[in-house]
């Protein structure tokens, strides 16, 4: 199974493909989108969203994963932002007939480190376990996208009851 | 000069199109875009973004007015989802090159009934005056759009300061 974790913001949107390879997993590509902060926002979202169709089509994943609603920004204009970012990247998905999924930061957590509220170096450390790689991938928008990939791939895998409540 | 003001919803969309006639508004056309519930969230957006880009490909408005993100919903879930909607219809605009700008609520209700906290019944009473209807359109997604269209075109033929401070 190939995963596209995508972390969504329309300044920064990170993003990383894995594949299930036997037990483990292997990185395909990772990467940021910035759409040109100097164009209007719905030239920008234009952007994105052609971006990410071109990542969608070039890597063929078999589902796209994002952080669930519960974890928007506190701040509503901030979250509406957040939202157009987020809904632009979901019609990618829903443009290539590729499945939409929702994880929560807390499930990500607890599913690569055991703890729910794991500090974010050792999130990014069990992303390298992962993966095999010695530095984490630059910048932490790519790691939360690969981790929320990551996780997918081992719920998909693996009794849910295995790796605790969700 | 033709305008098309929506209220996004993912649930209801309303939009309505005016043109200004000389010294007065001409209603084009109002509706509702309400995308299937029983689709996932990625379908539902694309079939929003595609009854969107229909009404602006037939319409064909000079420009596409929204209320501004600062009247976005206090609870930030639903601030994200209302945020996926307006990314969509922004995106609908970018498409077709239709400038995409804001207007707050206060605004609209200043231009339009002289306070900036008007009760709703005042705007709608307002808007059927503009366009020269007896009865105001329904549901009032419809009428909200219609007053953010009117206001844009009172502001582009009239001084900001005849208007009062916005």
């Amino acid at each position: 199974m190939r995963i596209l974790g995508v972390d969504p913001g329309l300044r920064t949107t990170g993003y990383g493909v894995v594949e299930t390879a036997g037990a483990s997993f292997r990185l395909i590509e990772g990467g940021v989108l910035r759409p040109a902060t100097t164009l209007t926002l719905e030239r920008r979202l234009a952007q994105l969203h052609d971006a990410m169709l071109e990542v969608v089509r070039s890597t063929r994943p078999d589902c796209m994963v994002v952080e669930e609603l519960w974890s928007a920004p506190k701040h509503p204009p901030t979250a509406v932002l957040m939202g157009h970012a987020r809904g632009v990247i979901a019609l990618a998905a829903g443009r290539c007939e590729v499945a939409f999924e929702e994880l929560s930061h807390v499930t990500v957590k607890r599913a690569l480190t055991g703890h729910g509220s794991a500090r974010k170096l050792q999130v990014k450390a069990m992303v390298c376990t992962h993966l095999g790689l010695h530095v984490a991938p630059d910048p932490d928008d790519v790691t939360d996208a690969l981790a929320l990939a990551l996780v997918f791939g081992l719920r998909a895998r693996t009794p849910i009851a295995a790796l605790g409540r969700t």
